[in-house]
C-alpha cells in the first residue's frame, strides 16, 4: 500500500500526528505491534501543560477532555511539617489538566482507529534516504509494506526505528530509585498534586478522575512489586504525605507497578526521511509531568514540518525540525532531571539538607516558584 | 584583662563585630595569631552584596568604599559563542560592589587596629558555659587571659573555636577541582565580571581596581601551581574566555594560587557563652562571592542580639541567633553549590548538556535571572 507518512507507533504521539495530518488532508498509515485494547487500557502519564491541551481542543478532541478533564492551578510542594502551594495561575497566567494519557488515546483512536494496523511484527524500515517504506507482518499473518514519502518513528524507548539513524549520539543517566505506582479507587484526598519530600523518600498524590486516586512512592530500582503489600503501601504513603490536620484516605488498589527513571536524549532526531518524536528519541523520568507534553511538543513542530511540505512544498520546517525540537528536549531533559534531583532522597545528610532548602526557597521566593511553575505548565513549543 | 565580648579572629567577620560593639559603647577584645601586615595583605574575596556596602557605610566605612569601590549592576555568563547579561539592576533594583576584603580589613583596622592582640599563640578558651575566657600568650611571650561574658569565634575554619561546641553537626562537600587565581597588573579586560562555562573548565574574570585584574581557572583540586608558567595561564584563559570581538588583555602576575573548593556547615552555632560567626561555622565554595557575605550576615544578627543584652538584658536575639543564622547559611550554601555545579565541569557529557541547558534557561527566562540575580546581589540579612 502506498501513503504519504508512514507512522511506527500507535502511542498518543503518533495517533496524534495522524490526527493532525489528516485535518490538513495529509494522508497516513500508523503501524502499532500491540492490540488495540492494550493501547486503550495501559496507564502511563496523567497531566498535561496548557498547549497540549489547547492543541487538542483546536484540533477537535476536547469534547470529554473539556467535561471530564480536571483543570489544575498549582501543585503543592511537601516537606516534614510544612505544605506550599505554587500558584500557577498567579504566577504565569496558566494552568495544567489532569486528564489520562489513556483517555487521550481513546479520543484519537476513535478519529484515527481506522488508519492504525495493530498486532503487526517484524517491523521494518527500508530506503529512509531514497524511497522509504515500511515492511511488517499484519494481524492476520500476511506481509505488508507501506511505501510513503516520510517515515516516522514515534514507538517510544524500545521501538525499531531509532536504531536506523547513524551515528546517532546519545546521552543518558541512570537513578538508583524508581517509582512504585498505584490506582485505587478512592477519592483522592487532595484538589491539588502534592509532591512530597521525605526522609523515608518521594512521595505523590495524584489523581485520574473524582473518584479514582493515582499515588506513587520512591524505591530502589530493583525493587520487586511482589514485596509491596496494599497494607505496606498505604502504611509508607501515609507516613510520607502525612501532615497534621490532613487525612490521607485508603481504597481497594486496582493498578501496581513499578516504574524505573530514566533520562535519556538521542540525536539527530531525523536522518534522510525519517523523523523521530517522543520516547523514541528521549526519555525524562516522570517527576514534573513532561513525557508526554515533549512528545506532543515535538509531534506539533513536526506535523507543521509536513503540512508545510505536502501544501507548498517547504522544506525548511523539516530541516530545522531536529534542531528546534532538541532545544526543547534538553530544556525539559534539565527540568525534569531538577525536579527529580530535588525531591528524591539519595546520596548524604548534605544532600538532604540542599534538597530542603532549595525546596524552601522555591516555596519562598516568587521568582524562583514562577520558574518552576513556567516549566511546569510548559514552555513554548518554539524555544 | 576584662571586657565585656572576646572575639577570636581577627579577620573581616571579627574586626566588623567589634567595630559594631564599638559604636554602641559594648567592648570587646580581638586576639590574633597573624600579624597585622599579613591581615593586612592576604587576599580573599572581592564582591561585596548591597547590604554588606550599607553596613559598612552605616557603620562609618564608607570613605574609601565609595571612592575607589566599584559599583557592578549586573554579570556575564558565558559559555563558548555566546557571553549573556544578567542586569541585576533591572531584574532585582540593586548591585554588588567590587571592593576587595584586603581594603575592608583595612578600614576596619583603622579604626579597631588598638583592640587586637596580634601575632597571639596557644589561644585557648575556657568555661564557656559559665565565666568565659580567652587564655593566649602574646607576642611578647606573656601569658594573659582575656575574661569577658562572651566569646565570639571569628577565627576561620582551622580555628580554635569550632572543636569547644561540643555535639557538633557537620555537613561537608569537597569538589574534585580547585581555583587557580591570579592578580595581574593590568586594566580589566570586562566592565563587569564574566563567569564562563568552557568545555575545557569553568574560568573567571574579575578585577580589584581599575588596574587590576583578577582572574580564576578551574585546575584539579590536587594540581601544583608551581606546573602553571604565567604563559600556560593566560593561553588557557585567552581560551576558556574567549568570545568573537573580544580579547583579553594580559599583563605582570603579581600573586598567583590554588584554592580547594569546599561546602561545610557546622551547627549549632553558639554553645554557652560562645558564639560562631563566618568561616569558623561554614565555608561555601567561591562562585557567587557569597563567603565574605556570609560572615557579615552572621556578624549583623549578632551584633544586634549582643547589643541588646547588653542595652536592655535581652536574651532572645542570643537565643535565636543560631537558628536565624543558619537559615541563611543554608541558602547561601545552596546557591553556591548551585552556582558551582553549574558551571565547573565534571562529569559525563550528559552533565554538560545539562549544564547548558540550564545556563540557556538562565539567560532566556526572566524568573531564573531573577532567581541568581537575587541571589548574587544578596537576600535580607533576616531569612
Amino acid at each position: 500500500m502506498r501513503t504519504q507518512v508512514a507512522i511506527v507507533g500507535a502511542g498518543p504521539a503518533g495517533l496524534l500526528l495522524s490526527h493532525l495530518l489528516s485535518l490538513r488532508g495529509v494522508e497516513s498509515v500508523v503501524v502499532e505491534n500491540r492490540s488495540r485494547a492494550y493501547v486503550e487500557a495501559r496507564i502511563r502519564a496523567g497531566v498535561l501543560e496548557q498547549d497540549t491541551v489547547d492543541l487538542l481542543i483546536d484540533s477537535g478532541l476536547g469534547d470529554r477532555l473539556k467535561s471530564v478533564g480536571l483543570r489544575h492551578d498549582g501543585v503543592h510542594l511537601q516537606w516534614p511539617g510544612e505544605r506550599h502551594r505554587i500558584d500557577f495561575r498567579a504566577l504565569t497566567g496558566r494552568s495544567v489538566w489532569v486528564y489520562g494519557q489513556t483517555e487521550v488515546v481513546k479520543d484519537l483512536l476513535a478519529v484515527r482507529g481506522d488508519a492504525v494496523h495493530f498486532e503487526v511484527s517484524e517491523t521494518t524500515l527500508h530506503d529512509l534516504e531514497t524511497e522509504p517504506s515500511v515492511s511488517f507482518v499484519d494481524a492476520d499473518g500476511r506481509r505488508q509494506v507501506v511505501e510513503a514519502e516520510f517515515v516516522v518513528g514515534a514507538d517510544g524507548f524500545h521501538g525499531v526505528s531509532r536504531p536506523n539513524v547513524p551515528n546517532l549520539r546519545t546521552w543518558e543517566r541512570d537513578y538508583p530509585y524508581g517509582w512504585l505506582g498505584i490506582l485505587a479507587e478512592v477519592p483522592p484526598s487532595t484538589d491539588e498534586l502534592i509532591y512530597a519530600w521525605h526522609p523515608r523518600g518521594f512521595a505523590m498524590h495524584s489523581m485520574r478522575s473524582p473518584s479514582l486516586s493515582r499515588l506513587y512512592l520512591q524505591v530502589d530500582r530493583d525493587e520487586d512489586v511482589a514485596d509491596w503489600s496494599d497494607d505496606r503501601i498505604w502504611t509508607e504513603l501515609s507516613t510520607r504525605l502525612a501532615l497534621d490536620g490532613w487525612t490521607l484516605r485508603t481504597g481497594p488498589i486496582v493498578d501496581k507497578g513499578i516504574t524505573p527513571m530514566r533520562s535519556f536524549v538521542s540525536a539527530p532526531m531525523r536522518h534522510g526521511r525519517l523523523f523521530l518524536v517522543g520516547d523514541a528519541a528521549h526519555i525524562v523520568p516522570p517527576t514534573g509531568a513532561k513525557g508526554l507534553n515533549l512528545a506532543v511538543a515535538d509531534v506539533a513542530l513536526l506535523s507543521r514540518a509536513l503540512i508545510a511540505f505536502f501544501a507548498e512544498g517547504r522544506t525548511d520546517l523539516m530541516d530545522t525540525y531536529g534542531d528546534r525540537a532538541l532545544r526543547r528536549v534538553w530544556r525539559c531533559t534539565h527540568f525534569s532531571w531538577w525536579m527529580t534531583s530535588m525531591l528524591h532522597v539519595t546520596g548524604d545528610d548534605m544532600d538532604r539538607e540542599l534538597q530542603l532548602s532549595q525546596l524552601r526557597y522555591v516555596c519562598s521566593s516568587p521568582a524562583a516558584a514562577t520558574s518552576l511553575a513556567e516549566n511546569y505548565v510548559g514552555l513554548p513549543h518554539e524555544l
